[in-house]
């Protein structure tokens, strides 16, 4: 009976409609090339789509040109980081951060290097970043809405973050690339208006994947799109498509990029997500806690109730709680619930945490 | 109306197994975590299933921990480079060859290095195997049935490569492993029995691909399996999940993972590709082309009429002949006819065949 907060797993149903065009294409067109070759830039139907979807939704100009299909957002990523940097380059992230990005950057030789987190509300210390844009970083890595935080980047912190990258482009004299990896695009709570990252930045490489808006994380399919105002941009996706023969990767499943076409527009009924959010919010504050509101994703970042976040975490075991500490984040002295659990589990959970709280420090 | 025999694709349905296991599985499982995240090292009830499938068509003794899902042969084979390899080391391969081996092995930082081909018959030249086998080689790679000869690597071949390879281990010092590129495994002539490479050498790590045998090309879905009696066969496994890590590709997609189960002791009908093979072949040496008799593949790889083997595909263009120089192979002076097409097809072509060697070279 563990209270497992440690998994970044969807714990809802992919919508019926992606099933459904499942089944249409193997009955329909399960013996005329439905298992084929694609080709090496994503099925050209399937890039259109998507870019459809994208222009529909977010306002932007699109063609299929500037779409290329990953393999989730894992591929979608080193193929980023294989597009904008060579060997020596530095690609800068922002603590709270996803771990695997260090293996996505280590492998193309490149480093990542981190600027320390704002903690007051997990936006960007703009000091700390200028201090940490030096001339060897060629790529900025942003992840909107957060995980672990499940903050938002807000409008007028991506357009600080745009004009600093412009102005430190004409003193470097090169490019400075921001890469916005963004599973969690439709994951926002209410009344949250989450800015569409490209639309602040013309050198904006999205990655997108598919496996947290309509729960497919086994089926391994998500995209890079690139701005269609970043010079260069329909070369870069051909580039892509040379990056992929080296990372073996070849684009995701051909019968996948055709079922997901289903979903472009649609996402999972997420209202869970914030469901669960909401009581945690409400326990975690009313207990002490000092959290900042997640405005997006199923993750909560609250500060632990004593400076060495693994050692909190390791007391909560003993309470069935298994929480994360933000040490795997690079932010230490935090702790990530991932709540995309059943509800029922979430409000049983709520006296341990009072439990554990009360016994170990008292509150 | 070009008759191109210049791609791979093949040319035959996918089993009616594979795309009824698709449908019931949507149908049964889809609302059950069938769309949910594989674990790293790929659906244990799949790797088990393989591992059985080889034991009972090879008499191996795989358990599921030598197996390892990959998305089809490239990244089976990105996956053993990694694998074998560091920065700087050598991977020996026989010419003629699969292209797409040299952008695997560059993003390893590992350098290809190409035995000149055996011209007599696509077995291996020893005298020049040896030469080229320095002591910075770590991993020599062969395929077999061959892409682009369709010879198959006899017993004899395998026996005498593997001795030298266990002597140079000793000489050197150091391991040398055997990367076995299998995709054409079951597309073999009548009478011919080919070998299964990892029999022959422990340390063989074999690369498979399902889209070949299935017709499964736009799926993406192999595996690498390391053999039993290799030192380390299980921990090497372990490492490739890791490896995945920074690659980006992290598993197939779990759907096809799970439907290519219900494939694993079967293929398509692949009778077209030995009734168009003795067609061409007849035709072609009653022409007085120099071929080496295919045993496997969906490939023929005969000597071109002229020592520029891109000038003669040039001149076939005009007989509406789509060829593959061998060039690209590595091997110049022959020419590749990927004879994965209509049988229909086929026949029609021989008139262009006729009228192009007689115009051009007066045959």
């Amino acid at each position: 009976n563990v209270f497992d907060y440690s998994l970044g797993n969807p714990s809802v149903p992919t919508p019926a409609a992606f099933n459904a065009e499942l089944i249409r294409l193997v009955q329909e067109e399960g013996t005329a090339g439905l298992h084929g070759y694609s080709p090496s830039l994503g099925i050209d139907y399937v890039r259109e789509a998507i870019a459809d979807s994208l222009n529909r939704r977010f306002g932007m100009s699109y063609t299929k040109d500037h779409i290329f299909p990953t393999s989730g957002c894992a591929a979608a990523l080193t193929h980023a980081f294989h597009l904008v940097t060579v060997p020596g380059d530095t690609v800068l992230a922002f603590a709270p951060y996803f771990p695997e990005y260090h293996p996505y950057v280590d492998l193309t030789g490149a480093r990542l290097k981190v600027v320390p987190p704002d903690v007051k509300n997990f936006q960007v210390d703009f000091e700390k970043f200028e201090e940490a844009l030096t001339p060897d970083v060629m790529a900025i890595l942003v992840n909107t809405p957060n995980n672990p935080s499940g903050t938002v980047l807000t409008p007028e912190t991506l357009t600080a973050m745009a004009d600093i990258l412009k102005r430190k482009e004409k003193e470097f004299g090169h490019d400075i690339y921001l890469i916005s990896d963004e599973p969690y695009r439709e994951i926002v709570f209410e009344g949250v208006d989450a800015p569409y990252v490209a639309k602040y930045y013309d050198k904006t490489i999205t990655c997108y994947s598919f496996s947290k808006s309509v729960s497919l994380p086994g089926e391994r399919i998500g995209y890079v799109a690139i701005a269609p105002e970043c010079p260069e941009a329909e070369t870069m996706i051909q580039m892509c498509g040379q990056i992929s023969r080296g990372v073996g990767h070849n684009c995701p499943s051909s019968l996948i990029q055709r079922a997901v076409v289903s979903v472009l527009d649609m996402t999972s009924d997420l209202s869970v997500y914030e469901k669960n959010m909401n009581i945690l919010y409400k326990e975690l504050t009313g207990l002490g806690f000092s959290v900042v509101k997640p405005r997006g994703t199923f993750y909560m970042f609250p500060k632990a109730l004593e400076e060495d976040a693994k050692v909190f975490a390791r007391k909560a075991l003993k309470y069935d709680l298994l929480l994360v500490p933000g040490d795997t984040f690079e932010c230490p002295g935090y702790f990530r619930i991932a709540y995309c659990i059943d509800t029922e589990k979430v409000e049983r959970s709520l006296d341990a945490f009072r439990r554990f709280v009360k016994a170990e420090y008292g509150m």
